[in-house]
């Protein structure tokens, strides 16, 4: 079949590789109609993190199962599922508690816990980013999504992976109706954050950012940009809040966070959360930040350290949560929001292309060019 | 009236101030029997806060009522109270939820949320290693006690901090029944997380110090002592849990911990605990940190900031929560786990001195002296 | 000053008492500009309860404070506030928990728990469908409004009860994203909880009634409307859920509820929720219960017992919560909601009315009068 | 093998059936070396069910895997585990979300959300009572015990059911350290509800029953009995607790309640709980209550319908959660808490029976005889 297999720092291409099979008999084939490209696909590009080469790339996939494994009570040839970004056994002492993101069994590495295709450190699955896909546990990890959704595709995709993460970010952040939010990062995640606020009846969201095209997806869905570039983020919440700060907050950039000139600091987006947050807030933290960085700018960087200002998080009294989105837990009832139309994440997507233009569409979302905010690829040919 | 006042760095002395009185009508006037000495007012005996000097020392305060506002319509003259350390108002909008610690009125600086007896930054109110009290919101802020409590003011003065203090760690470390907790600082805090952790159900609590009166002090209690100074503390709970980490982690120590030669570290116990909590565990920080602190013995300390290993925390999907503990969400119903029988928090208490002996105690117990885990005072005479 | 008195079972007039004046220092008095006929003021209209002559009925109360005690340190002659229908001290252990509804202290029948302004059973308080109205404990019983609330009365009244009430019944219920909910009743109360659950993002509502004006008031806010005088209302939840049930269920009809033909049957709804609710689903209850009844039509219900099918309960495995709503438990982040435009509760109101053409008022729609869905009083002569 | 059947209203037999067989890939068997007689294995016992006759009982179970389908990777051959009653496929949207009770799958009958095994309406699946079971999705339902456990049986074999059904009580009642706790019924289930509270550092611990061994096995774990046979349970409980009633309360009897005559009232406990426990408070129900009783003694009770005192339950605002007990949900944290020897829920234990001896056991137990308070069976010929 054909997929796209990473190759090297800010390369990666189309080729041949042996088609996936049932392995276990509780795996399935899935046939990927639709698979984005995700922003920590770009850590892997940059070659920022250890992945090998030749390994197929994409955790946000949906498709149409082709074969199942005998074990397979549910999952059946036929159905249209989309897929966890997160591969998990469904009985360990994690996934029976919900924790599917830190899965103890699917990881082979046992100083890790959770797995997901296509991704660095996270096991040695294939992604998505092809025609096939092999699904373990499937019965487990396949949410079998309503007939209707093979017309509504780019509403679906979204449950693999960004509208679950950015609803996360704001479940760390026990966002409560009527409160006010801060969300750095308008990227897709940051995007989807600011769609769960809505959601979940926020009554202000501040979106931090400064790519227009990015703050203008986010006021399209009645957030309140805040350009970083034209002034201190920290100062702009201030003034919305009173002085009080945001109830609440989401960190949706990650270890990558820079400054307008490009020089990256990974305490950026953490320490203007704890001055935009008041005394008492929650902080949600869904960017990637990694233990080990060989690629940073600094020594502290490199170890995965960050310069916090730990005494104001400290005396403000906040609470930070941190992670990888347990899929699983949210994506049944967002797929119900997107089926009664209460909920349409598909209006991030700028691009959608053939899977042969996935290397172009890299190239473009790496350097977020203008326009490029979220790029769906269709490997089935219907593009 | 005598009381303790803070005259500058390792300089505290006893004195006669002026007799507190009822200055709004929701006031009361309570005749101080007992009064502990916290490690918290160790910061400020340092010089290592901004504490006034002639201001009065004391946040944890027990005694019988005397005089009351007539807005007061439930505590009465003759009632034995005891007194959370936070002052609060009782009706802001952090108060309305529980907030306590954080409230928006009790404290005149509008940047501060919250306040304190005898606390630097705290608000203007005396403490009570004094013979008298004058209590704000005193329907709000008295505690009353049942009268077995004369007989057992030891425990009971517990319930003004550091009873529910070790508790709020073990509660913003999400504590479950059968869980493993490290706790990291086996102070008179860490103490009473360690006998929280019992009363909730705990399977193993590894408590880390390297003061040997200390350890043993938690092992009385069933807890597994773990001496720093022998060996990696991260190291001995690994092995203790087969390489995965305990469930739960509480910080007990604040910035300024220190390594076995006295060299403080504001970030050794949070790293320490990122390592010895599980993936997906939940980390409680009561011990204090500050946004500034000019003594440091270094640059990024004096600013309040931490080298913190954020990557690893995140990377491990770890929550963590902090702040000064609202004694009210919990002092009524650990008032009735003394009341039982179920919790005897006295039995830390190495030392009951009268007030005029209260400087020496300061000395001993800021060299953390042998055998001086927590000292009370008793400023009725009674000793 | 004029005030709307009890007289007996379906008579209320209008007529001249004292003036409310400051009793306690912790009092204030409030001009009321706006004031709602409650549908729990018909259990009292009707002869219901045991309600004495000569009381002010009305407890949805909104208006300008004219005087305050000489304790009150937060509210300010001028401000503008809505009175929560509870009456709380603020300091009780119920209050001190949020169990407003409950308070300790407010209702001197050691027996009841919990206080309101001209409501049978609660305490001897007068009601505001009156020029002035006097508020025990003020700091901590008034939500100061915004300025804008001025020109807004008619949704800033809601805050007093029956917006919180409606959300109450979504919080016991447990409403999540994503959920769908049976509501039993579209009176105002359950046209609230419609408009509760689309605030938290549920995917289906389902309100049940037989008054085609409640129901099309709950269709203009995106509910389905279930008219149970067309066809049993649990067959067509049923039908729309897949045969499943719904998520969540609400009660907002209370003991009097009744069939077609006016029959009371007080066990009606219950039994019905219990039926059109799924296996583990949460049933939240906030339509009025009440433990004696001697008006009811049957012997069972004279001692406010009803027939309840408590094994199909139990074998769901459902949870129900019950009770009044702790008023200030919701209404500062509701306040936010209107503030901010994202909640108009007012849609529901039918009639404005002047004080003294309540007695036609509380006719009108104690007879569910067409098109009488909400009557509010303006006892400030504004109408 | 040897199994212990049903035969009819109060008659099983030990008989020789069919060995069990790997059905599908994720099976496994299990040779029985512990399991129990239940008190709901009772009413199935005295025809109170539509037990299917030739069926085997028993849904305590524990022991040693001996074969394993192939497509379980985690439970091996040789490894001691206990089964939680219910069945449960792990996948379905109630598994996901820890509701294993309610398992949307494993239970053939699509009205009923649920399976267990020897369990009338659960499903088809034969009991344990033998020497053989087979375990459907035996990666998901077998809980893997420490090495230890086979020298400990009696303890561990409590995983299965009563143990964490007493917990789930406890659960369902919210009871928080600190808090009082008034338990109906003294059964081994009851007993389990006050072991579960002390565990939970309650501060006080009634037990409601008129066996005076059951009432002496609550005693020897500090609970303070009450026996209802010597004056109104109601009364006592509220002379304890100073007229104010306990703040939680669980229901451990069931439908076959009954007053000292031996007259069933299956709204007995009910009834009473609610006026034990206090205003707010919140009740548990685990005690077994069916849609369906046609062998009861009225006819509400046969249509599965109770004379609840409602009224009195909505205006005390209190909480009920009723049903199964979804035995995952903490198996795990209370084999913990066996593991480290802070729980020893074997001092229930009366007899130990070969499964010969179980219809003597079965008699016996039905008719509460002195000291029969719980029964285990040793299918293993160790006994």
């Amino acid at each position: 079949m054909k997929a796209l297999v990473y190759d090297g720092p800010r390369s990666v291409r189309v080729t041949n590789v042996p088609d996936p099979r049932i392995e276990r008999p509780t795996d399935a084939i899935v046939r990927i109609t639709t698979t984005n490209i995700c922003g920590s696909d770009l850590h892997m590009y940059e070659g920022r993190t250890d992945m090998e080469s030749g390994r197929v790339l994409g955790h946000e996939n949906l498709g149409e199962v082709v074969e199942v494994g005998e074990a397979c009570d549910v999952v059946r040839v036929g159905d249209f599922v989309v897929l966890p970004f997160n591969i998990a056994c469904g009985h360990c002492a994690n996934c029976e508690k919900g924790l599917t993101a830190f899965c103890l069994i699917a990881n082979p590495d046992p100083q890790i816990a959770g797995a997901a295709y296509g991704f660095a450190d996270m096991g040695p699955y294939n992604g998505g980013q092809a025609e096939l896909l092999r699904v373990p546990w499937a019965d487990f990890n396949c949410l079998v999504l309503p007939e209707s959704a093979r017309e509504q595709q780019l509403d679906y995709v979204m449950l693999a992976d960004i509208f679950p993460t950015g609803w996360h970010a704001t479940q760390l952040a026990c966002v409560q109706p009527g409160e006010t939010v801060a969300i750095y990062g308008a990227g897709p995640v940051g995007l989807m954050a600011a769609l769960s606020c809505t959601l979940k009846g926020a009554s202000e969201i501040f979106v931090v950012d400064r790519h227009p095209d990015r703050l203008a997806k986010a006021e399209e869905i009645g957030a309140t940009p805040i350009n970083d570039a034209e002034a201190s983020p920290v100062d702009q919440i201030m003034e919305f809040t009173g002085g009080v700060g945001a109830d609440r907050g989401c960190e949706c950039v990650g270890y990558q966070a820079h400054d307008a000139q490009g020089q990256e600091h990974n305490n950026m987006t953490l320490n203007n959360l704890v001055k935009s947050v008041k005394f008492t807030g929650t902080i949600g933290v869904v960017g990637v930040f990694v233990p080990q960085d060989p690629g940073a700018p600094d020594d502290l960087a490199k170890q995965g350290e960050a310069v916090f200002d730990y005494g104001m998080f400290w005396f403000r009294g906040q609470t930070m949560g941190t992670g990888q989105c347990n899929v699983k837990n949210y994506n049944r009832q967002l797929m119900r929001l997107i089926e009664t139309g209460k909920a349409e994440p598909s209006w991030v997507v700028s691009h959608e292309l053939s899977l042969d233009e996935a290397p172009d569409g890299y190239a473009h979302f790496d350097r977020r060019d203008e326009g490029w905010t979220k790029v769906v690829l269709h490997p089935d040919g219907s593009r």
